[in-house]
């Protein structure tokens, strides 16, 4: 999926924004939407009331003498989903959008969230809040507002590293005190309410799903320290799939991600997990050997102690090891500079990324499995979408019924998204039992969805047309698609960042002027997150390498009318080249046709999943699939086309078609250009084809 | 040109260094390099003796009570060529390279220098000095070195933000101190063998060869500072080409660079020049308006002045605004942080990066002037070639006569690297009187060079074969082709950064294992810098903008054997796309054919300066361009072959040759793959037409 809940990862957001910075213009005549100009102020049923909320907060402000109080939307590990008591911001704001930061003064509160939420802000939001779109930041505000010599207090747990600095430069002579306050203040405004922490079970995952063993992870890492240069005595996990992947631990503390609430303080002769012991079976307590001390032990140590056991662990003669993207000031702060080994991404972050070869198989079942669910969910839409009985709520609904038949399944990756027409052209929509939009022949539809089974994570995106498409939306369509296979196909040295080579993702629609305001690609994980970091196509990702696996889904919105995204997960495997060189390509493992209505050529890897829904014996599924993917005919193959697609790469090997030729004709300046492609046979290292047609 | 003299700019000597990293293991049997394992040491001929040097040092050393000195090689411009003045670390050490430092401590004296050198300081030094090639940083052998609570001191304006940054992060803690000491200790050693600052004439442009006035470009960079969010007073520039394009001034301070030791500050009410006021004539004074204080009176004072003017201004209630990657430590420390603004570039990096209609016009020109000279010599090479009496030396020599033959030449713009055969491989190649190759019709030749004009700066390269290539450097010259094309035709959002993009001219040669080791392209000058940052395909480039100009230059190189790059110097300009959008793309400006015999398709557009060679009567090139690009007859249009090349852009667009196709085909594997490509006839918006063949 490319965007939908990256809010709590700022980078992301950001790097998204000019597709989203559309003016979005309130209509103050509106019902839905808060008026605070007239008096009394308009409020819509849907906005929150914040007064007694705000008051209870400016009494611990007072307490702690704070000019004022920032609360952003992330939790203490820099998790991109949070849990429900770590909504502070959208319980203090009444706004749920996931993206957003507050600052509540002892005069005035204020929200800054970015345009996608603009409407939704107004109508959640009382007339406590203004609302800053643009131009105003937040630190330009708190100048204005807070007398010199006022104190800005922050929670150190919900500050990565980068926005503490930022904070910290930006108010640096300035007369004003950037305050740690490690006790969250909206926490205790919230009470009783505020949701409980999760405490059911955290259990070991069963042998046949993990790649290694706990112990051989941990005997890697300390390895990893031994011979780092800067001979760190620790590695301090803080990122939740960190410790869980360690561990081959889950639990399910967070929305869509199998985590528990943790922390792994990993030194060179013990092992200290700290997580809330009561959570774990007597089974489990077992199989972390947490019984003794010694340098393979687990030690469970209590979740809040974490502060102190890490600042008491600092005094000695050691050097602790931290990715500092994932982070927090909390734990930053109490760590002396000078022992400290940072690095943008911990030896976990760094070491997880890259699957060995039993994650890569597992990884690869999981996508058979799925492409299963997302194929028989394709052919039940064939048939149900003409009846008009399909919405965009029960379709979401039906695919995940669907997943739910698959062997392993535990439940959706991400909140799908289920988008017909002009809802697919919104970039952070999914629908709701109340407001949906019914499936039509008339329009495009596009399906964004992922689970999470136990041996992987998947998450794919289709987009489909039942009745007649325009030939706009063919060639929109088709240049996507041609950015997929692109990008998908490229042969690129070892060690190239993902940065360098999307834009091979982009150059059939940029040929014409068209573009798409999201990322590429992220990493996935094994039965972990749907966007699993720093594997991706962005500047803050690391470099490719053998056994990662990433999204590959390039786009195209047209504003008000439809969206189409096309998205596979890909396997990054050596290429054989000419010359001998160590140079990498991707192997694509999502194995659910495209839509052949929607192109002229049809790319896809059939052979995989055929001899599964075989196995199955869903005829129906295998006999849709086989007409979906047979050869076309060979369209006048002496007249112009441009040619397109690059050199056939290993893995990727093309089966000339029966008495077909393979054949892209998109459209330019309304003139067909190039000719026919005629992509001689090769075969497949396995033996079996892959038809391009 | 992609390399050669890169030296001072650190960090793309860095993104070099991968290419140049093969072992370089020097034996020590050879009489060519120094041996100092033996009793007494062996020393070649070429040997500096520094030891009266180093003990002239070593009493500032003590005088200044330091325990260490560092030397860097840059000058106190961050300039990319340095005058034979600041050859500090050449003089002392007696390494001419241009890449290196040198930290002499009152026991020892080492040098770290990337591998391309390290052969070039084992001829060069004497035993005086170590030689550090790998692993051992510099700041880890100074805390071997110095006890605790030494003093490492250095020249501050030798050391740019980054560099006094990352020394004090490191030695953060260590109880070592890094001393500011303004005051050059190696000038003072060298004392009156230190060649003379220059003084020759600093002159004004003719009006004829400027974009602008100085006035008009003072007033476009006040209202930058008027307009910016952060209200600076002032910006001050420290670059040397900064200096010169704001006021159109010139000189011949540093080789192949028309500058002349300078600082620039420019407040909201005045303009203070900081150079040797002695070498302005009086004309030179009126037209700078020197009599004066005013708001648009250029006040001249003394250079040696200028940190003690920018404190004193630094006192009042000011904001000075700069760019950090070309301001030294010693002007940064003396302004207090909360004073600054500080960008990547100062605004008139940035505006300078931008030409107007005028400069481009003039850049243009100069284009077609040096392509003249280039043609010229290629004409006399394919002549005089086969009579075996060209060399490498006396090639580079006549190319420079050329050019020297054409208006307004002022000298080459680099030192011209005239390679044949595997000294193309060599990264900074360039021959000598003493040292270089015959010219042979049996190896590729590789010329790539540049002339300083009144009305711009050029730099190009051709690889050129007069017998007969084998298959593997056609293949290779033709899939770098491909790259220079694939690049120069690519349509993209404006403001994308040349990173994203530079990927297109490796494409061809990633696709067969292949590929080459310098950056793709760089910014240049009218009469400026050949290398004028921050334009260019690396990521501290600036994004793509209409109006700039930079190289793009991918190349292959096989070691011992031979080496392959093709330059040309590309305009950006709008591209006008099927749908709406702002898109740009590039209008290549070098006008030299690619050699035909090295390829099957030749690329050019001829339609520029056959004309200009027409006027001056020179038939014979004349005819022999026309020769370089006629059509080639259609070979077997119906067989297979890859297609490569992308939609044709404006400004590249695509005239069917009369009789022929377009052919490129390329061999992959061993075996042909694809189709011929039949591009379709387009006109060219000026009605004429480039013809691909």
């Amino acid at each position: 999926m490319a965007w939908a809940h990256w809010g709590c990862c700022l980078w992301l957001v950001l790097l998204c924004a000019p597709a989203w910075s559309r003016s979005n213009a309130v209509n103050l005549q509106r019902t839905d939407v808060r008026n605070c100009s007239t008096n009394p102020p308009f409020l819509p049923v849907t906005a929150v009331n914040t007064t007694a909320r705000i008051t209870a907060l400016r009494q611990q402000l007072q307490a702690q003498n704070l000019s004022a109080y920032i609360i952003p939307d992330t939790d203490a590990h820099m998790s991109e989903y949070i849990g429900r008591q770590d909504a502070r911001r959208a319980w203090i704001t009444g706004f749920t959008g996931t993206a957003g930061t507050a600052v509540v003064t002892m005069g005035k509160a204020a929200l800054w969230t970015d345009s996608r939420y603009w409407t939704q802000a107004e109508r959640q939001m009382d007339c406590n809040w203004d609302l800053h779109k643009e131009g105003n930041t937040i630190v330009s505000w708190l100048l204005n507002e807070i007398p010199a010599g006022g104190r800005v207090g922050f929670d150190p747990f919900l500050f990565s590293i980068d926005s503490w600095k930022s904070y910290d430069s930006a108010l640096q002579g300035s007369d004003r005190q950037l305050m740690s306050i490690p006790v969250n203040l909206v926490d205790l405004a919230w009470g009783s309410e505020r949701p409980p922490v999760p405490s059911q079970p955290i259990y070991a995952l069963q042998e046949a799903f993990i790649g290694s063993t706990w112990q051989e992870k941990v005997a890697d890492i300390r390895n990893q320290m031994r011979t780092h240069s800067k001979a760190p005595t620790a590695v301090l996990l803080s990122a939740l799939d960190e410790t869980a992947w360690l561990f081959n631990l889950r639990s399910s503390d967070i929305p869509y991600n199998p985590f528990f609430y943790s922390y792994t303080l990993l030194t060179d002769t013990s092992i200290r997990l700290f997580a809330n012991s009561s959570r774990f079976s007597p089974e489990t307590l077992q199989y972390l050997n947490s019984s003794c001390t010694g340098p393979m032990c687990v030690q469970l140590e209590d979740y809040n102690q974490v502060r102190d056991r890490v600042q008491a662990y600092a005094q000695g003669d050691v050097k602790i090891w931290i990715g500092t993207s994932y982070t927090t000031y909390g734990l930053y702060e109490v760590i002396p500079k000078e022992k400290l080994v940072e690095d943008t991404y911990s030896p976990v972050m760094v070491t997880k990324a890259v699957k060995n070869s039993k994650e890569q198989a597992l990884l690869k079942a999981t996508h058979v499995r799925d492409a299963v669910a997302v194929i028989r969910y394709l052919v039940w839409l064939e048939k149900n979408v003409p009846q008009g009985t399909v919405d965009e709520f029960s379709g979401a609904e039906f695919v995940e019924k669907l997943r739910g038949e698959e062997n392993f399944f535990s439940g959706s990756s991400f909140e799908t998204i289920s988008a017909s027409g002009l809802n697919a052209a919104l970039a952070h929509y999914s629908p709701s039992e109340e407001v949906h939009r019914k499936l039509s022949t008339d329009e495009m539809y596009l399906l964004d969805s992922g689970g999470q089974y136990w041996d992987g994570t998947t998450d794919i995106t289709r987009t489909v047309h039942w009745g007649t498409p325009s030939a706009f939306q063919k060639e929109a369509y088709t240049r996507v698609l041609m950015g997929n296979i692109d990008l998908s196909r490229l042969i690129f040295p070892a060690s190239t960042s993902g940065r360098v080579v999307e834009a091979f993702a982009r150059k059939a629609l940029w040929d014409v002027g068209l573009n798409y305001g999201h990322g590429t690609g992220h990493g996935i994980g094994n039965f972990l997150c749907v966007h699993e970091w720093p594997v991706g196509f962005q500047s803050s990702n690391i470099a490719m390498a053998k056994g990662m696996f990433t999204s590959i889904e390039p786009g195209y919105y047209q504003d008000g009318e439809f969206g189409i995204r096309i998205e596979d997960v890909a396997l990054v495997v050596e290429a054989q080249t000419k010359y001998p060189g160590t140079y990498l390509t991707f192997e694509v493992v999502s194995l659910v046709p495209y839509d052949r209505n929607l192109i002229d050529v049809s790319l896809l890897s059939p052979e995989h999943v055929g001899p599964e829904l075989q196995r199955r014996q869903l005829w129906e599924e295998f006999q849709w699939l086989q007409q979906h993917t047979e050869p076309l005919s060979a369209r006048a193959p002496h007249t112009s086309s441009t040619p397109h697609f690059g050199l056939p790469t290993p893995g990727h090997e093309i089966e000339e078609p029966t008495g077909g030729f393979p054949l892209v004709k998109p459209v330019t300046g309304g003139k067909a250009v190039g000719s026919p492609q005629n992509l001689l046979p090769q075969k497949r290292a396995n033996g079996t084809a892959l038809t391009i047609l």
